[in-house]
């Protein structure tokens, strides 16, 4: 018995990842609660998106230019950082740590899902370490069974360019306890061992 | 290092009732990835609310029309539900029990949010209360502290006014296991058994 366009923006709510019905009610109220400092700005900011937010040609960053700013920044060095989703891309951005540029394969092998290799970016991976001179590619890909499958597989891919690959190192997390870490994580880390 | 338009779009979404910055990422990237179904659509269903939805003047709901279509209908008897919040009359609504018509207070009387009786819409309630003849008031208070306090002062300022005065039943829960149950609501419960 709400108003049509209040349904309608709850269904739309209710749709987003981690929200449901009772959430999309509560955040729809919310919303509307707060018509000036957050529904108008959101519905703006969600226009600017959709108007200025495109895939990068290179890399398949999301960003509003076209090559993305880390494509586009000079200062950053050739190697490249080959990740899943453009979330994994920002999860390392926010860590500073590396200063190369990326490359978004748009997801993972899966048999079971039916993606094969020609769903992927991974053709325009290997025409970009053929054209630029990366010195090294990092596979940052999750530590997955389809994760590692995809890891091998552009690794064997790669192998006859003769460019440096490495992988993220498998351990425990900082600020973890050993007792709760899995043995596969466990004897990862003991393996790889490092002089203190 | 993410584009400022989606970083703009993350902030806002982090602040939305149950989400932070991890699910506004997450929500920000699935609405990009989704643009066409999901991202459109829900701007143009936030300008719509933003334009159309007001608070009805007579019982304080949120619709599209002022009076509300509840206020409007014809067809519900004369008797006022009154609840906190919006969100509790859509849930009264959802049960399609109550033919009455509603009277939103906008939060309860709280000696230590320092709300008052004038920050509630009481007086518009006893306005409603004497042009009307309403054949019952339904307090439909959450049952909290708050809530109590909120509906006893509401029945006093009513009383004079001879009209009768309801609550909704306290009890078990439909589905609810008794050995789950705090001890206030299984005594209310008790002391208010019916016969069979």
């Amino acid at each position: 018995m709400n108003s049509a366009d209040i349904q309608s923006l709850i269904q739309l709510l209710a749709k987003l990842p981690g929200l449901g019905p009772r959430s999309g009610r509560r955040v729809a109220l919310h919303l509307i609660k707060k018509k000036n400092t957050l529904l108008e700005p959101l519905s703006a900011a969600l226009i600017k998106v959709a108007q200025n937010v495109r895939t990068c040609s290179v890399c398949g960053n999301l960003d509003s230019i076209d090559p993305c700013s880390i494509c586009a920044d000079t200062s950053r060095d050739t190697s490249i950082c080959v990740v899943e989703e453009v979330d994994d891309l920002w999860a390392l951005e926010r860590t500073s740590v590396f200063r190369g540029k990326y490359h978004v394969l748009g997801g993972v092998l899966s048999a079971l899902e039916g993606i094969g290799p020609e769903d992927l970016n991974i053709v325009s991976l290997l025409n970009r370490m053929r054209e630029t001179s990366a010195q090294e590619v990092i596979l940052a890909l999750n530590a997955t069974v389809d994760g590692l499958t995809t890891a091998h597989y552009i690794q064997e891919k790669i192998e006859p360019l003769e460019i440096k690959i490495t992988r993220l190192a498998h351990g425990v997390p900082v600020g973890g306890e050993l007792d709760y870490l899995d043995e596969g994580t466990l004897s990862a880390a003991l393996r790889a061992r490092r002089p203190m």
